[in-house]
């Protein structure tokens, strides 16, 4: 085993992670799938070599992929996740009370017995809330007939199994499939790697063309490349910086009490974008 | 010369960043500066092995230290800079039209030296409102007769020697150096550090001792330990977040269109602290 995880981004650039240990590694139909333990950011997921989560800083993804869109909704009831095996995701949408299912497609069933197995924080998923489906994330979105309040895109990385949830058509599938005041959220990777620009530029092209509102949003995370990680949230009537998403956000103080990253100033705060974003998806 | 720089933090994490040449490489009488051509991020300055600044990623940095401070201030004409030696901070100051004086007291010689010969668009040495004096901050503020109505403090790590613009003593020099309505910033380390958990608590505990208004801020710096950086603003009348600072900034459209990363939305957003950074200064 090396004695150093490294992933590299923009030519040379990148991260070096101690490891102790390996704990998992599994080559799926999908992708390789592998667990670490490291000496300061407990068990690590990699997927193709490129990290995943981290037991320390899962924290931070799994906090703003999610609230971000469950405080803009006004109840969400039924919520769909695409990817997500790590079960962190679904872990904080079911801490709204209002939630009563959640469909998890995760095309890999390698990634959640990896996450049961090394992450026993992360996943929460003997709640009878969820419901975890191993298929394919497209053709399942492609076919909705009940609509979803809430759809979250908790893919990876634009190349590989994921490569699908990056393109217009599967937003549109998306739009199709929530409810008339449905909300989405993406990850859309950072605005600091050039190889990910034309993506980023297409999946904010096919958000504004669908969607009435769709913003960008940035988070700090740690042991993604750069640090600064970009999310998008689409939405069909409700704002996610209106008065009254930040409200319902502030009214929930048990909810927040929980979580060490969001609140509502940085719900508000998460949409200010430096002017070299600003400009990258609108020039 | 080594094909790839590498800076660690908690304990085997670090950074890589591909280089292409070194191109300066001096051992002051404080410290060793060195600089390197990189593959994506221009030329980089190290200073003991610790990244400075990249000429692809240092508007983040001079930017964000500089902007929030030279807003708050009503009228900010004198302004004093400590270290700061690339001169980046006196750069960005000095795009403020009001501003008539610039003291940048840098103890370490060798630091303009190697910004002049490899980092031409960061400083502007050449501007007639800038005094560049080869002192010792500390026993300057000490001396300070006639105030100042913005100090920025733009040393390095608080090892070495900066460690003294990490305490309390050094900030009650500040404070007495500042004019009635004078505004000070800070860079204090990032949140993610683990070894600089304690500097930065005894920084932010000092500040607000001393000033009726201080606060973290914090901005995504690629190169800098995992890229979430913070800043204190420190202010003896005019809080940063009211609405006449956000106004001021606002208004003065052709100073922001220079910018690439500061806008008053991100000067606002900036101050929207998660959850674990304000636990962590505040518990």
């Amino acid at each position: 085993m090396p004695l150093q995880y490294k992933e590299f981004y923009n030519e040379r650039t990148g991260l070096t992670v101690g490891l102790k240990k390996l704990l998992f590694s599994k080559q799926s139909e999908y992708q390789l799938v592998e667990v670490y333990e490291t000496d300061t950011w407990g068990n690590l997921m990699t997927i193709d070599g490129m990290v995943m989560l981290s037991e320390r800083d899962e924290f931070v993804y799994h906090e703003m992929i999610s609230h971000v869109a469950m405080f803009t909704h006004p109840e969400p009831k039924k919520v769909l996740i695409i990817g997500g095996g790590d079960g962190g995701t679904a872990r904080e949408v079911m801490k709204h009370p209002s939630v009563e299912q959640v469909d998890m497609v995760e095309i890999d069933e390698t990634v959640v017995e990896a996450s049961k197995l090394h992450f026993p924080g992360v996943g929460d998923f003997d709640n009878p809330k969820l419901n975890v489906l191993y298929e394919d994330g497209i053709a399942f979105v492609k076919n909705v007939n009940e609509p979803y309040d809430v759809i979250i895109i908790d893919g990876s990385d634009p190349v590989g199994p994921a490569e699908g949830l990056f393109k217009k058509e599967f937003f549109q599938f998306c739009f199709d499939a929530l409810s008339d005041d449905g909300v989405l959220t993406a990850q859309t990777e950072s605005p600091w790697v050039e190889s990910y620009y034309p993506s980023m530029k297409k999946v904010f092209g096919a958000l504004d063309e669908l969607f009435p509102i769709s913003k960008m949003y940035l988070s700090y995370i740690p042991l993604y490349p750069a640090g600064m990680w970009s999310m998008a949230c689409a939405s069909k009537k409700m704002s996610p910086l209106s008065d009254d998403v930040l409200k319902r956000a502030s009214s929930n103080t048990e909810l927040l009490k929980s979580l060490n990253y969001y609140n509502p100033e940085v719900h508000r705060g998460a949409f200010a974008l430096p002017n070299f974003v600003k400009r990258m998806i609108e020039g």
